[in-house]
């Protein structure tokens, strides 16, 4: 029964060229215990039953039955075996069911609102989820070295808090990036080190905007952001994007903006750069508005054709625009540090209740960074990258030419990690996203991202994440599910 | 004309020595076009004008022009030239004057205040202020060794985001230390790692209280809480404190409490102990109100007489406490890495929200926290600084004895890292605290810690930063300017 599941959980992992056997096992073993597969307290077959049943070597059983003893999924007893940890709480049937009939706890409305829409799900990463970055060739050694430079040249300043908008180096590499390759003029002081965009969109929405103020937000829009309103008490007014980014109509200018969020170098999740135009029309707006902009520049780094557009930031002359970003993509999404660029009249006030209401800290960590970034890891790691993720979007682009035709066009390929396939509005996207669910590929239907359009329809297919041998696997296993639908 | 002004913008770049020249050139043109040197229409003198014009090499030329025409500044026109983009707003004069008179930085009402109230400064850090702890004795090798081997065995999922409330064997030794050594009854499931105690406090209140909903507050209180209120928008209720701790009034309960914000350990400043009477009636009024206590029992590892008592939360039988901490005050402050320990019908929601609003990671540091914990190191970290912690203590109490009198009583000298000197009502104690300060020595005013009572009048005095020697040589010095107050 058991060596049953754990095959059959192992084999459809669909990360089969990825993850060493070890993990695999491990993996499966855990999803066991999680689904109630295993209960706690149950006495688990010995390694070498195991290693019998599953056809794998000792040493791979033996190391997955440790991490997951150091984790505390198992407990050994001394001469009795290895059991599921009866400290473990018990395992929940896990089904969408339950979440719904799940007591609501007597949250506040902002809270029930916060934990129950546009959640992230942890979803099984599968080839083709939007939004993760492919981080397994990180440097992890490199950085270590530098980790321990700065540690063992560690003065006690760097344990203590952080208080002028993170360590001065850090903030000076971070300017000489943005001066060069984002055309945004700025001096180091204006540079404060975040613990990345969701702390820096906190920090613009408590400092630049009262309850109930008005925020302009792309529809549709990044999840992420919307949540850091909703949690700050920001009216949300939705904003229609077409194929040139952001479309502020005239109406909308009769719901004033107190604050405007966007993606202008790829509009997540449309991909829609944001013409010049554009970009020239939206800095009048923040001006006649007394307006501020919230400029989210994710996924600038990597562009595909053509150079990068200039920043938001860059065109701004009257000092309305507050520019962010953040370095997981390009190292890895736990580093937490991200940066905020902030007008010079704001520097003083930003600084202030950024150290009053966050305490920032991870000095040791933002020198290693900051050292990083001047010996060139970082740009050689970006390079690397690029030319990685080049590789996975024509793969990607090829596999889906065979659905491709009015009905079905692509958008959004000339830059970043994801690209979206718009469809006929007729279709119903979500569906399709769990039909191609059934195939084990994840992708995320458009119309998941609407506030309030309903004429988006499309898929959002991301390449960041799954090695190009996956991709060019299943490529065209998910170009047939989406032109079955269009037949 | 123009070739000059592009010349006087890039000899005055400043970033000669670091732009390339088609950069420079780039943003020399860019600025031409926006600050209105080349108005909409206008046409460009052709590449090779400009070569000469500039003594610049074609392909310099060349990739400036391309560049802006990818950017939508520049259209060509086949057979007549090149063009600055029609379709461009028209360009706004940019005086110097236009900045000079912006006005005050136009922050949002909360940011306004959020940026000028309660604000803690980056005080020369000198003997006796109160906060800090001393963490130059923190085994920085060790720490590195344990970091190193965690990030040896690094695996992938090691640098992602977190997804269930923080590194599974951390969530495991914090719960085991709450258990043994604060009595708090609870499963590894509730522990969520934070990002230390601000971020504890914002996730409860943005997910239990709703804006204008009335927190109720120590007073005086600690600034830190009163940020979070302030930023999430909650109406605050200042509850005055005695030498039992928050004690509320029959008239309090007129402003119905949603949360209750209580330091029941070592009340910050004036270092009341909760009296377990006291606690039980919080935990009551708590009942009454369907309100909840969040619990921040920062301190509570420094108790220098009699057992400690056992927190609010394990007194709570009806869920509604929420228990915070930090690791700051025992390792060190930049470390961010707290805990927050949530009822258990609230973890699906809290750790949903936490996920969405804030992005947890650093898992190769909680790894490391917890091996740090789980060999023991944090017991004897804690056991090393409670001694000498308590010498230090000691030398201030005895230090302070001839200023002692009916009218200057020490409290909160149990637990902690600081202590109170309670002085009559008619002392300016901000004056005094000023003329302490001219000595070189920084204390912090009672008044100050007040949000509406002008009753609570003293000194607030740490111990936890300056080394024995000092506290022995500048104690007494301290005595004195409060004896010459007084007398």
């Amino acid at each position: 029964m058991l060596s049953e599941f754990l095959v059959t959980e192992m084999a459809r992992g669909g990360d089969a060229d990825r993850l060493p056997l070890h993990r695999q096992l491990y993996e499966a073993l855990r999803r066991a215990v999680l689904d109630g597969q295993l209960s706690a307290g149950d006495r688990l077959p010995s390694s070498r039953e195991l290693t019998q049943d599953l056809g794998l070597s000792r040493n791979t059983v033996v190391a997955a039955l440790n991490q997951l003893a150091v984790e505390g999924y198992l407990v050994s007893r001394v001469g009795s075996g290895t059991f599921v940890n009866d400290e473990l709480p018990r395992a929940k049937a896990r089904s969408k069911a339950h979440r719904a009939h799940a007591p609501v706890a007597q949250l506040s409305r902002r809270g029930t609102a916060l934990s129950t829409t546009f959640c992230a799900t942890q979803l099984e990463i599968q080839p083709f989820t939007p939004g993760p970055a492919d981080f397994s060739a990180f440097p992890v050694a490199l950085w270590q070295r530098l980790q321990n430079k700065h540690w063992r040249m560690t003065y006690p300043d760097m344990l203590d808090y952080s208080y002028s908008g993170g360590h001065a180096p850090l903030r000076r590499a971070v300017a000489q990036y943005l001066r060069m390759f984002r055309s945004v003029p700025l001096d180091i002081d204006q540079v404060i080190i975040t613990s990345g965009t969701q702390q820096s969109l906190e920090l613009c929405a408590q400092l630049l905007a009262d309850h109930g103020d008005t925020v302009w937000l792309e529809d549709p829009a990044y999840w992420g952001a919307v949540k850091a309103f909703m949690a700050t008490g920001l009216h949300l007014h939705a904003v229609p994007v077409d194929e040139h980014g952001m479309a502020p109509r005239t109406a909308d200018e009769q719901r004033a903006p107190r604050l405007i969020y966007t993606t202008p170098s790829h509009q997540y999740p449309t991909g829609a750069v944001m013409s010049l135009t554009r970009r020239q029309q939206l800095l009048s707006i923040a001006e006649a508005h007394k307006a501020w902009i919230l400029e989210d520049d994710y996924d600038s780094e990597f562009r595909f054709s053509g150079p990068p557009l200039s920043s938001l930031a860059g065109l701004d002359h009257s000092e309305r625009v507050l520019y962010m970003g953040s370095f997981s993509k390009v190292l890895y999404p736990g580093l937490k540090l991200g940066y905020l660029v902030v007008p010079k009249r704001l520097v003083d006030a930003f600084k202030q209740a950024h150290y009053d209401l966050n305490r920032p800290g991870q000095m040791p960590l933002q020198a290693a960074l900051a050292e990083f970034i001047e010996l060139g890891h970082f740009a050689s790691a970006l390079r690397r990258a690029r030319q990685g993720y080049a590789q996975r979007r024509q793969s990607l682009l090829e596999a889906l030419q065979p659905c491709l035709g009015p009905s079905a066009q692509i958008s959004g390929a000339e830059q970043g990690l994801h690209l979206c396939l718009r469809l006929p509005v007729h279709v119903d996207d979500t569906a399709l996203v769990q039909r191609i669910a059934g195939l084990g590929l994840t992708v995320r239907a458009l119309s998941a991202y609407c506030l309030e359009r309903t004429d988006a329809k499309g898929v959002v297919i991301g390449y960041g994440y799954a090695p190009l041998v996956q991709i060019a696997r299943f490529g065209p296993v998910l170009a047939r599910a989406i032109a079955a639908e269009l037949a």
